[in-house]
């Protein structure tokens, strides 16, 4: 037997589906909401109704956003001859809270991954490749250093170079504070090859 | 600079809201809502707001209901000459779950507890005890082995003792699978003054 509230079944349920969420967490969170003021709640269920009636991805860049195109690819003051490839929509704000880049992004929305069946096809790579020919000086590809992330970027690099932009990677190497000792050895090795002068 | 789109930062913030949730796991609870279908998205928040309209107490043992009074106050297969006495609603159902369980239940909606200001007046003592002067035999204090929850143990049983029914409380000893060496001194304590004949 499980609730007498059909309600509160049909809630934890909907929760569940959550990724992470499993039906312990889902029933704490349900209680959470029934204890909340009918405002509150009412608040927080249209805000989930219109995320998806908004948000729509920018026709240039991919990025998600209310106006096409996004606020970056409309603010001028930023340099269009530098592109930031990255894979999700997550990893344009990863970046623009260092607040050091003023170029402008484009999201691929995934990376190569045959064992998924995601090929070229399935990225925003025809759109990359049209915006290369149009002034873009440097293409920083910005993929996760996971396997596909960088088989994605050296397939990234061989179709793009041929137009004419400058190909990089961001670095890889020992995360800041962190250990030599505890470091896995790709990831200390990518900090051999990638050493500067001093 | 956060996400361009401001819909997708008013979901993130009023996920955050939520116990436990941080910033990282709204973000990636927002994203898997973006991809949901919006038949999905509408059912989902339909679920968040119909939970606090449908649902309320019940008048007799305070559980979480749709119908006043809950089914299982309803219940006339149910002994209602034996009370369990719980903390919170989900306490019931992890009494339910055992399927032995066939006595009535009241749900004290909290614990006696001085430092949070919570008094026997913040609970639903007033109505437990309308309940003990009502043909109940036995009521069985199954607060949780806390602090507060010994002490309303404690409480609840100088109070209702010279109303009649008799007072039991849950075992409180060493969990099955688990080993002698590695629970703490009071549960061990608790282990042995509770011990019962082979």
């Amino acid at each position: 037997m499980y609730y007498s509230s059909q309600s509160l079944e049909r809630l934890i349920s909907e929760l569940t589906r959550l990724p992470g969420i499993g039906r312990k967490t889902a029933q704490r969170l349900a209680f959470f909401i029934l204890k909340q003021s009918d405002e509150d709640v009412e608040r927080m269920a249209q805000a989930i109704v219109e995320v998806k009636k908004n948000t729509r991805y920018c026709s240039q860049c991919f990025n998600l956003t209310e106006t096409d195109p996004c606020p970056i690819c409309q603010d001028n003051k930023r340099d269009y001859t530098v592109l930031c490839v990255v894979e999700e929509a997550h990893d344009v704000l990863a970046v623009e809270r260092l607040g050091q880049y003023n170029g402008k992004y484009h999201v691929l929305g995934g990376v190569l991954s045959p064992l998924d069946n995601s090929g070229p096809e399935d990225l925003t790579i025809q759109g990359l490749v049209a915006r290369c020919k149009d002034g873009v000086k440097e293409v920083i590809v910005a993929t996760n250093p996971s396997m596909e992330g960088e088989a994605t970027a050296i397939y990234l690099s061989k179709l793009l170079k041929p137009l004419g932009p400058k190909i990089t990677r961001i670095a890889r190497g020992i995360p800041s504070g962190s250990d030599l000792e505890f470091v896995d050895e790709v990831t200390l090795l990518r900090a051999f090859e990638g050493r500067s002068d001093l």
